[in-house]
């Protein structure tokens, strides 16, 4: 019996095997090129995923989250990246951190960087943000007054260390072939050189951290960098699958949603399962359709590839819709149990909070957010 | 200081008297019409919140999962309608809360209802959920056949009774105006009363229920209804806003965001507060832009009405880029809190799973997802 005969509400399954073979993948390339792989682990969020990647030698990891990063050091993660431009009103945890682990911290901002400065006790390495191309944060590449006044701020604090340049090529995402993923690589790992070839002389170790998922699995080469911090490629999932960052059969996750009932008339059933399990996003694979996750077929051993013409076409909060063909609609009753790929994994894994296995073991997922009221 | 001084991560913030005004102005509307207000829970999810409501007068409850409903049973809830096609995998469930309390299920497929009535073992009363034109899910209005054949199966069940027709008229979030949602809410009716008028002589005591928010937010005679079950009026939102629902000012929650960058290039501001918090789920007010949410000013007792020209343009998994007028830009600082009205309350509530509310009380929100992997 599949792992769905065990499933009565939407929940998040996880291939084993695709998701360590998806850590292997990136940890070898990255052993290849002589850089460190700091993976962000805010897509999977997971203590036990978490040692599938210290099972593949991984030792430092990203995060999104001064909460975030005091879970994990408690799972014994002693060189954490809070890669998010520093939270300074969360003083506290930053020092608490800081004081047991090897914290580095990620500022985008000079005012950010005073005030990090005023409130730290402990040693902390400082990255500086770079906005490579994608404009939602970071210092411009060429803004280099902001820079030099960040070092300065930097220099003139008895805790803060300057670490390197960071950045997150997130326009990669626009991208709809591996040529175009290699052009933003291409064009940021230059731009990132350039800068630093500019600090060098004063700060010799500076380093350079790349990081999103695109580039990151179409790269091969990555000389000048010191290091990535990939996330979602654990789990990838159908936008990647688009941008050409994977296979849609690397994708390592899928929502088992409950039937409950039928339309005949328009070859739609609706699941249990809907935006508070998916989340709203939704992409177009350039036909003007909304898709907002793909049926796939369950063995006792994984899934299928999608079934061509089979997607989940509108959410509300818990309702879905998924569109069938004749042949398929004939084959799902109201009482089973459906699988489907999801269009963003980091917000998916997040809303559905756990997992379980296809040989049926439950791993917890950590997100932090109910312990604001507690 | 307001609430705000006291935040330092994303937080949904509570206005108890706009809250308490919404519930006591649907709870007055209801009494006016002899009608049963029912209200759905699946909004604030919130133990305290629920006690608002019994002190309103309300003692029954509309729900959206079976988990759910076992939450607000063991707060003292013993009338629960759960709105959603029944999922008959949850069977335990089901039994379990039918023993205890007057257990109202929903279906919207005959299948469905053969399922329930093959597996159920103490009494239900069966709402017939009715597409009356949103076209989600539902027994379409002239579907008499499917409706016969659903009533059969409720007929032949000894623990099974019929209670009546329950709609939702999601079409109406599609309305503009009070004028739309007016026709909307007649349309509704009319087709109802039809559909029971087909059926009372065999079942006298039928019911009709009707549920969105615009639509009992702005009609006010519900002759021929019994039972309305709005639910996201308890905050109200944005969306609702521009439904015409509401007025802006009676929103009664609101996400605290930290500052953590500013981009005075293009006077965008960086917020700790992304997709994770607010949810992606953005309105176009008309002027073709998207937005994510707007911004309010804070003061000791509340916050403002919008401010013109400031608000959420851009949402990735947590951070939010706050467009704002050159004027706001330079009254706003790295390392400060402010707060934006979101698009729709229900998911942003299920997504920053807490409240604050202005006074400091923190109230906890429930969201079972969780358990399933415990």
């Amino acid at each position: 019996m599949s792992i769905l005969g065990t499933v009565t509400e939407p929940v998040l399954l996880l291939d084993e095997k695709k998701c360590r073979n998806n850590i292997q993948r990136m940890a070898d390339k990255a052993r290849r090129n002589n850089i460190r792989l700091r993976p962000h682990f805010k897509t999977h969020q997971s203590r036990q995923i978490a040692e599938w990647f210290r099972e593949a030698g991984i030792n430092c990891i990203t995060v999104s989250s001064l909460r975030m990063a005091t879970f994990f050091a408690e799972q014994g993660w002693n060189d954490i990246t809070v890669a998010f431009p520093v939270n300074t009103l969360e003083h506290e945890r930053i020092n608490r951190l800081a004081r047991n682990l090897v914290l580095n911290l990620m500022v985008a901002d000079l005012e950010a960087a005073r005030l990090l400065s005023a409130t730290v006790r402990y040693p902390v390495q400082v990255w500086i943000k770079v906005d490579s191309g994608s404009r939602r944060t970071g210092v411009l590449p060429e803004d280099h007054k902001t820079v030099d006044s960040i070092l300065e701020v930097i220099n003139s604090s008895a805790h803060l260390s300057f670490k390197g340049f960071l950045t997150h090529a997130g326009q990669s995402y626009n991208c709809r072939s591996r040529d175009e993923i290699m052009n933003v690589h291409r064009k940021t790992v230059t731009l990132m050189t350039d800068l630093a070839g500019r600090y060098r002389s004063a700060f010799p170790g500076l380093e350079i951290s790349t990081g999103d998922t695109p580039t990151c699995s179409v790269a091969e080469d990555f000389t000048m960098v010191d290091e990535i911090r990939p996330g979602n490629f654990v789990f990838y999932d159908l936008t990647q699958a688009l941008v050409t960052s994977c296979e849609k059969r690397d994708i390592a996750v899928a929502v088992a949603c409950p039937v409950v009932a039928r339309h005949a008339d328009r070859n739609e059933i609706i699941l249990y399962g809907g935006g508070i399990h998916f989340s709203k996003e939704s992409l177009d694979p350039g036909n003007g359709k909304k898709i907002f996750g793909e049926l796939v077929r369950m063995s006792d051993n994984g899934w299928s590839e999608p079934l061509e013409g089979c997607y989940v076409s509108k959410l509300s909060q818990e309702h879905g819709t998924l569109k069938v063909t004749d042949e398929v609609f004939s084959q799902i009753s109201v009482g089973e149990v459906v699988a489907i790929l999801p269009v963003h994994s980091c917000m998916t894994a997040n809303l559905l909070a756990g997992y379980i296995t296809l040989s049926g073991k439950r791993f917890e997922y950590f997100d932090g957010k109910k312990e604001y009221y507690m």
